[in-house]
Formats: C-alpha cells, sequence, structure tokens
C-alpha cells in the first residue's frame, strides 16, 4: 500500500501552520503534541498507522469553514475523521496532512415526528439517534456492529450498513438532508425535511464518498417505527452450500427479513464458546433469521421460512420463544469477532457482496483458496445481502503471514467481482480495497470518477489516497490549465 | 422561458448531418422529414413545442454510443426522450439539436427472483417491468400515474414518484443498476444485481439528472412481493387543514399507508361527476388511506388510522369491503386530472413538496393566491409525501390568462421553498421550473451543480437549457482551458 510522497514544505511549515490554525480555533482545539497526535495515528484498520501533523477539533461549521479555505489557500491535505472506527483505513492520517475530527459535533439538534426524522451533528453515535427518539417509539434502522461508537457523520462517509439493512436499506436510503464544507470553505445545503429534491443529487453522491468531497457538519436522518414485534429462527444445515440455496430461496420468495445472518461452523463454535448462545455445534451452517412486524404476519413468516428451510435439507430449526431468547441468538452473531479474537492471535476482517446466488459458488472457492494459503477462514455475514465478511486468521509475528493473509484477502475479492459483485459493501474502500478498485472499474469509470472528485476538489486536498489508486490531476483530465499560485475557483461568475 | 440562441451552422448543415447520421444507424432510423418529426414537438409539458432538427431512434447501446461521439465530435445538441410523457418539458427538443429517441429500447433483458431484480431497456414501460413479474407475485413499486405509457428510462431521468412511494420510495430507492453512455460515446457501468458499490455514488447521481449528464441505455431495478391484502379508507373533513393535521399526526404515529392521497372540494366534486367513485360531496377535503399488509395488520392499522382521523374531526369514515370497492376509491383519484378538464378550458398541473407538517399553512395560502389571481385551484396531491399538485385553471383562449397562471404557479413554488420545501417532488425541474432554481439555490449550490455537469460534459451538448437557468462554461468555472477545435478530454490518461 504506497501513499502519495509527503509534502516536505508543509511539513517544515508546521509552528507557522500551528499559529495560524490558532487564529481560527480555540488553543484547546489545535493538537500538535506528539503523544496526543498519537491518539489519532489509526482508525479500525489497525495494521496501518501514521502520526498526523496536527489534529484541529472544530465545533462549529463556520469553524470547519474557515479550516478548509485555510488549508485549501495553503494548500494542506486535510483528513476528516468521525469516531476512528472506520475498517479500511478511511480516516488514517497523513504525516504532512491535518486531521480534522468532528468529536466536538456531538448534539441532537432537532427530533421532528411530524416529518419522522432528526437532524444531527455528525458527531453524535449512531445509537445516539436511537436513543433520542426511542421513548416516542422510534427508531434509527442501519445498525453497523459498532453502532455505540460510531458517528453518524462516518455512517455518512462509508454509507454504513448492518444486520437490518436488508429490510430497512444502507445509510443513503435513510439520509434526508446534509450541510457540507467544500475544500474552499464554502458551505452546501443539500436535502432537507422533504421529499426528493431539484438539480443533481449531491445527496446521493456524497454518502459514501469517503470524506473526498466534503466535510459533513450535520445530517437529517429518517427514523421508523419499531416494528410491534420480531421474533428469530436458527436453521442450521449439513453444508454451507445448502444454507446459501435456503437463502437465495427465502429471498425468490418475496420475503424480507429484517435480517438474515449467516456463521459457518467454525464461527459457531467460536461464538457458543465465547457467549453460550445455545447453538447447534454438529452443523456447518448455521442461519438466523428474524422477522419483525405485527405477531401474526411473524409467525406467518416464520412458517414459510421454515418450510423452506425444510426442503433444503435444514437439520436444526428452533425458533425464539421470548425477546431474551432472540436476544441471546444474537448475542453469538455480535460477539463472533472477538470469539475469533480468541482462536488466533490476529485476524483480518474483509467485506465483499456478491448476487445472492452466488453464495454457494463463492464459499466453496473460499474454502479450497483457505487450503491452498494454509490460513483459516471464519465466515460470519450479512448472507440476506450477500454482504461477506470472511475473518483470515493469521499471526503477525509469524514473518510473512500477514502478506499471505493480505493476498488472500485480495483473492477473495477479486472472486466476488468475478461473480459479479463488488469489493465493499459497508466497510468503505480507503486505503485497505483502493489498489484493488481496477479489477472492479474499467479506466473509462474511473476517470469519470475522478472527473467527479476534480468538480469538488480540483487540488486532491480532501483525504488523498484514499479509494482510488492513484490521482490523475485534474488538469490533465479535463485539460483544465491551472495558472501557477492561482486558485482553481477564485472568484465565481455571477448567474 | 428564454432557450439558448440555436447554432445557425449546426442547422445549415443538416443535410450533411443526416448523411452521416445514415452511416451509423439504418435510414429508417433516421427521421428528418417535417411532418414526421412533428410527433417529436413536445411532451407531456404542451405548452411548449418545438420541432427538433433530427430525430434517431437507435436500438442498440453500440449505435447510442456512436450517435454521441458523432454528436461530440461535431459539437450537435442531444435531446434524450423516453416515452415523451415529462410534465416539465424534459424532453422539449431544440432547433438545432437531435432528438435520441428510445423507444426502440424495449425488451425485459431479464428477471431474476433470487437477485430481486428485473433488467430492461429503458423504453419499457413502467407497467411493462410488473407485467414480466406479477404471474409470481412480484411488482414494481414506484406507479406514476401515466405508468402504462412512460418509459422506466425516462422514471429514472426524472427519479418518477407515485402513489406508493410513501411507503417504497421513489425510483431512486428502487434502482440497482444502469448501463450508460457518456457525451464522449464512453460506456459505464453502475452498480449492479449486488448492494451497494465502492467510488462515488453515480447511481444515485444519474437518478434524477434528467438528460442532463448521459444516455440510460439499461436499466436493473429491485421488485416486491405484492402485499398479502390492502384496504383503502376515505375520510372526510370539513377544513382542508383538518385534513392536513391529520396526516401529519398518521405519520408523526409511525404510521407509513401504502398511499396517502387528499383532495379538495373542486376535485372531489370533479371526480366524483366524472366516475361515481362514492366520496361524499358536502367535505372541503377527502384522504383516501390505503394500508397494505397481512389482513391483520391492515385491520389494525385502518382502526388506528380512524381513531387519529376522529381526534381530527373527521366527519366521514368509510372503509372499503371490498377489492372493487378499493379500486373504485383509486379510480376517482386517478381520474381527477381528466375530471379537471372538464372543468376547465385549460389547466396547469404544478408540483411542489414541502415538510409534511406545513400543508395546512400552504393550503390557506394558495385559496388567498386564487382570490388574488382569480383563478381557480384545484387541489391533488400525494399527502403523507408533503408532494403538491396544485391543478390551476385558466382559459389559454383569454388573452393573459396563461400568464396569469404561470405566474400562480410560480408564487406557489416560490411559497414551498419558503417553508423549507422544494421545487418539485417528482414532475424534474425541466424548462418548467428551470427559471425558479435560483429560487432555490444559493449562487455557491448552482455553481457546485455546474461543476458536477462540466465532469460529465463539458461543453453542454447534453438537453442544454434544461434545468438549470443558465449555463456557466465549464471554462470559467473551473479555470480549465480548452484549445479552438480540441476535445475536452480526447486522449485519457492511462493509471
Amino acid at each position: 500500500m504506497q501513499m502519495p510522497e509527503p509534502d516536505r514544505g508543509v511539513i517544515g511549515r508546521k509552528r507557522e501552520i500551528i499559529a495560524d490554525l490558532q487564529e481560527i480555533l480555540p488553543q484547546e482545539s489545535v493538537i500538535y503534541d506528539e503523544d496526543e497526535l498519537r491518539a489519532y495515528e489509526n482508525d479500525g484498520l489497525t495494521a496501518y498507522r501514521q502520526i498526523p501533523l496536527i489534529v484541529v477539533l472544530p465545533e462549529t461549521t463556520d469553524q470547519v469553514s474557515q479550516v478548509l479555505q485555510y488549508c485549501h489557500e495553503n494548500s494542506i491535505k486535510v483528513v476528516p475523521r468521525g469516531a476512528g472506527t472506520s475498517l479500511s483505513g478511511g480516516a488514517l492520517p497523513l504525516e504532512d496532512g491535518i486531521v480534522l475530527g468532528l468529536g466536538k459535533f456531538n448534539q441532537i439538534l432537532e427530533t421532528d415526528f411530524e416529518n419522522r426524522c432528526v437532524v444531527a451533528q455528525p458527531g453524535v453515535t449512531n445509537l445516539g439517534i436511537t436513543n433520542a427518539v426511542e421513548h416516542a417509539g422510534f427508531y434509527y434502522a442501519p445498525d453497523p456492529s459498532s453502532q455505540i461508537a460510531c458517528s453518524i457523520g462516518g455512517n455518512v462517509a462509508e454509507n454504513s450498513g448492518g444486520v437490518h439493512c436488508l429490510k430497512y436499506g444502507l445509510t443513503t436510503n435513510n439520509l434526508l438532508g446534509l450541510k457540507v464544507v467544500l475544500i474552499d470553505g464554502s458551505i452546501l445545503e443539500i436535502g432537507g425535511k422533504h421529499l426528493d429534491s431539484e438539480g443533481y443529487d449531491l445527496l446521493g453522491l456524497m454518502t459514501g464518498s469517503e470524506g473526498l468531497l466534503g466535510v459533513v457538519t450535520e445530517v437529517t436522518v429518517r427514523i421508523l417505527q419499531k416494528p410491534a414485534s420480531a421474533r428469530a429462527v436458527l436453521l442450521g444445515f449439513e453444508t454451507s452450500e445448502a444454507a446459501g440455496d435456503c437463502v437465495a430461496s427465502v429471498i425468490a420468495e418475496g420475503i424480507i427479513p429484517g435480517g438474515m445472518e449467516m456463521m459457518d461452523r467454525p464461527a459457531i463454535h467460536a461464538a457458543e464458546d465465547f457467549v453460550k448462545a445455545g447453538y447447534p455445534l454438529d452443523v456447518d451452517a448455521l442461519l438466523i433469521v428474524e422477522l419483525d412486524g405485527p405477531p401474526v404476519e411473524v409467525d406467518h413468516l416464520l412458517e414459510r421460512v421454515s418450510e423452506i428451510a425444510k426442503t433444503h435439507g435444514a437439520v436444526y430449526n428452533r425458533i425464539s420463544e421470548s425477546d431474551e431468547e432472540r436476544a441471546r441468538f444474537w448475542a453469538g452473531r455480535k460477539a463472533a469477532f472477538p470469539a475469533v479474537g480468541r482462536l488466533s492471535p490476529d485476524y483480518y476482517c474483509m467485506d465483499g457482496t456478491i448476487p445472492r446466488n452466488k453464495l454457494p459458488h463463492v464459499l466453496t472457492r473460499m474454502r479450497e483458496m483457505s487450503e491452498h494459503y494454509g490460513l483459516g477462514v471464519v465466515n460470519v455475514f450479512h448472507a440476506g445481502d450477500g454482504n461477506l465478511h470472511p475473518l483470515i486468521m493469521y499471526d503477525a509475528n509469524k514473518p510473512g503471514d500477514l502478506e499471505k493473509a493480505e493476498e488472500f484477502g485480495g483473492d477473495i475479492l477479486t472472486l466476488c467481482v468475478e461473480v459479479g459483485g463488488v469489493l465493499t459493501g459497508e466497510h468503505g474502500v480507503g486505503v485497505e480495497k483502493r489498489d484493488l478498485m481496477g479489477s472492479m472499474f474499467s479506466e473509462i469509470d474511473l476517470n469519470q470518477q475522478q472527473r467527479v472528485k476534480c468538480a469538488f476538489d480540483p487540488d486532491s486536498l480532501l483525504n488523498p489516497g484514499k479509494v482510488f489508486p492513484q490521482l490523475h490531476r485534474c488538469a490533465e483530465l479535463g485539460r483544465m490549465h491551472i495558472h501557477r499560485g492561482q486558485l482553481p475557483f477564485p472568484d465565481i461568475p455571477r448567474f
């Protein structure tokens, strides 16, 4: 993973930049002491670390605007950061760049039930949105595993998903409006409480753009009423292929479960050892299928799902009889990652997505690859969405093991693309999958993506080195001519 | 409504251009005879007419690519056209431009139940998608009133909605993938059958871009299982304000009806006279609320909706007792536009969206405006979404009446923006609302929108004069320097 050459000039001007930023922000909001900076050296992709030049912690949109305008005028790179839980290195700092942390944007600004939405600052946690409205029976649907920690602004940047996205959609399907600051300091208001919007859909475009197009300082999300009831069923199968076929059949019947998760044998054992979820230990694959809605609908659908499972040879079927039991079923799934941590000194969590009916084929191929590399792989994933999270087990202290794990991971993602899938479901590309983008996109696609980047950030100061394999200079792509020292859009002509 | 000055040079080269296009396409696919061209002179916004220079009817992506590449190289403007049902003039031709009609792209390419999607060519009608899958109990959710005629490609271009979008989302929420040809002839594959995608969300960006960014030649949409049952209730109120309050309360309770439509007194009477839907004639406002799902859930929710309506003073409540009766309730709603056509020689259908809780205020203000202009207004709209469709009644043969109607319409849309809404819900901006975009967007917003346009179509050859009030030259905006005669991105540098 190669990052762009750091700008020695900027590093040499560190003192001066600190002083300038202290003109914009309160003293305590500009962090430059190496010990304090270390807290920001990585995100959830801990294999990569880099101490940033400076960290700033603004608390108003106006401050963000001033910081970005300053960085723009002085050609300083900026890495936006939410809660730092990215699993793809989306918030990995740069030696010659500022980290713009949004931790102080931690207020719920408005709960509006008549328009069924919440307006929040980007540093509010995902669960914080639900906490603000659950007294009235509402919740915010997308639920990443990290939901107690991850920020709603980070969710927008990564278009985060979760167990319930099968039925309720990803972040982009639950987002209504954004306030965004562009690299030149200008402030865009995108969308709002209303349905749809005229003009190009910048709301969609910003979502999942991984901090490369702008910095979000306000988020309006849709909330939903909690379902009247929910029950889950554990379905055990003798092969992962049979479980995969069952998933495809449930969907083909038109049933959309609240969640439909799959675990393979190693995952089942690891989770059961760890939290005693009540999983069967003599099956090769386990599905957890949750149905939600009015009790009578839930009962009816559970019956249909059980029948479908039977035709696919399910050897185990247990329906939760209480909310406690349902919570226990999920506890195993949610503890699967740490549980795998007990099996192996290190693991590498992948995130690819495939068309649902390709599950059996991909699972078989992954098993062959595991033998080829001599590294174990544990599968825990959002089966209903076709969103895989293979955990590759390795030992970082064993020379060459990490490299082997990364190669194995690359092969898995390449396979996902081969069968008509994509490199990521919900973790983003970041630095992790950047160098694989060429396997997914044609040159035409990548150039068009880059033209969009140029329309927002022509100098590539926002989160450079992430998502795209190598940045074209906008000037080359668009035959744009930038005069030395002249800003790319200093005085915008009036309409 | 001012359009850009036509390019006399292009008009003068008409013969030569016809010959060139006949090299790319079969003879019969290049239309240039004035009588035949007249069939394309307007779309659903019939107040505006313009005979195009030439119409081409390609039938493969490759042909579209060659046509666009030719137009790009020869600076010829292109207006893409689906079924021509746009109500905002999105497919209004240009005197100096080619209309690229997609009527020959009329095949369903694939129905895939395991991945719950349909792959279709853009000229397939909206209802054609449902027709292709209903034998298996599935349907395509967004349902514009024009669904028997409008094309799925046009739905993508306008991000079309419909009665059921309250619960099931607009086109953008039901779209999975696109094949798009850019103005330089390059072909992009965006999204697919899988969940989400890496890179910037070009799928979202293309949706609703009104033919200004590219030409869609293949569409992959999500299909849904038909709900187990559906019932509708008619709720009558003594004032539109009370009905508006009731809508806000239903939503605030967390209930999401399949559809929630509102009609005011003139609309009720016109529809009842026309189709005998069984509407009460002594109320000022009527809500049609449809609940769908398992029968027991539907019954329960109908009861809750009725209770809420009662607290808002509903004076009429009738629940459909059969599918025939439910169909009759809807027949009135669906016939409301032609029914108004019997009341007034002409009417002008508006399309603004407001936050749901602003309904009562906006309805009152509209009544005041109606008195001020001396023109009647009939309201039939998607109340649950806050998507208004006021029909302004006028007489085109009465001098000054059309201008008054347009001014009245402009005032309504400006009011929508004032209360935090937007200029369009589902009809698009087109030429109709183009000059109002400045009331919605700041200069910063508009410039950023234009930068996005420049990233796709720097010479502004695709559907110029639509959506945006006046186009900046990309060169000015981005300090882009285009040499005379040199193409904006002729040789794309390799990664």
